[in-house]
């Protein structure tokens, strides 16, 4: 399974080396995270309203091949790594303009409840990460 | 002269509340400006690598009539308000999912040279604002 | 009544410019006045648990006067402006390290109770503000 | 050798479950890395105006124990935990109010020249992190 989300590198994530500030990078993962679970038909946002559940991020790691420059365009490509009891690990692989890869992303998402808890992921999100 | 820029409210813009942080909103109102220069043919990163005229901001506003909410699709559409001589007005005005307007962001940006003295409008930035 | 908040420009706020990206400038204004509602005993966090009162923007402003570059020691005096019955105006003036004054923020806060109708300031942020 | 920082979570960095974003965490492990070299004589913006070296990104991680509230004060203590020859590695461990491990992130920089060329730690900022 494979979700693509594109973006141009914005002028407020570069510094002043002229290329994207390292911690920015997670913001567009998430990003690209929001837009595969819209697609897939699950909105976050529907999920908090929800209320039942929340999938706080307990690890995120990222490695930087290369320097994403001001205005260039990138192409986010998300696959989902691992599903496990209570947790799911994501991958966001960002694509330069050339095809390299210029960084890649891995975030660890657990499955709590509304008091906080670490619950097992609900089978709905089971089967749209399996898919 | 009208520009469209198209977004869906990020969880990572918005606050406790699960609205826009207002602070947020003009990241998105720059966004809106680079997606139009880059159409027009005169992507800001270009002009910066060009090195002869920098356009920082000497004003910006806005006006929150509706909290964005998490997750909402916004259309936000530019235009520019006013050409002077070493001076441009942008407004970008953001409609919410029902076609309401959400709000309004101003911005006055100023055309400076490489020594950052004041400078008149270039003719082709002059012309691609005036078309 | 003033309140003094002290920061040094970060680096993931500069652009590639070197300088503070125009839009940053109100994350700073927004921690100004955090601070100030911390120092004066009623800390935002506090206000937002007791769930009767927010206190959402409706106008945000900012003139840029110079630009704040990276590492720089700003010092940013809050004053409140306007206590009004259903709102109240902050100013926050950002300072440079060598006095002159590189950027004012005006913010409008409406107060709205829990349903998001506008409501009267509450007698206890009244006197906080007035004092 | 320990350096702490010291900051309040701020409104603009919680999302909608009134916890920090978990990608601001990265902002704030760099400011207690600003805080670190300024206090030891050699603060970035110094670095980067003498322009020979830089020292981006190669790899960034953070574990996330506990959520970090609107408004809670936290301890950020940097350690350098590797100093090699042509990068070094920062662990910044974030501290809760009551004492307890919030977070921990871990960034390893990498030493490149002018021409963005792997390059040897220069003297002085290795005798500075391994003073």
């Amino acid at each position: 399974m494979n979700f693509t989300h594109i973006f141009n590198v914005p002028l407020h994530d570069c510094d002043p080396a002229g290329v994207m500030f390292y911690g920015h990078l997670f913001r567009h993962a998430h990003d690209a995270y929001e837009a595969f679970m819209a697609d897939r038909g699950m909105p976050l946002q529907e999920i908090f309203a929800a209320g039942k559940y929340k999938y706080p991020l307990v690890h995120a790691e990222a490695d930087y091949r290369a320097p994403m420059p001001h205005g260039e365009r990138i192409e986010a490509r998300l696959s989902v790594e691992r599903v496990g009891t209570t947790a799911f690990t994501l991958q966001v692989v960002f694509y330069a303009a050339d095809g390299s890869e210029a960084a890649t992303a891995t975030t660890v998402h657990a499955c709590i409840d509304a008091a906080w808890k670490k619950a097992a992921l609900p089978d709905g999100l089971r089967a749209l990460l399996t898919a």
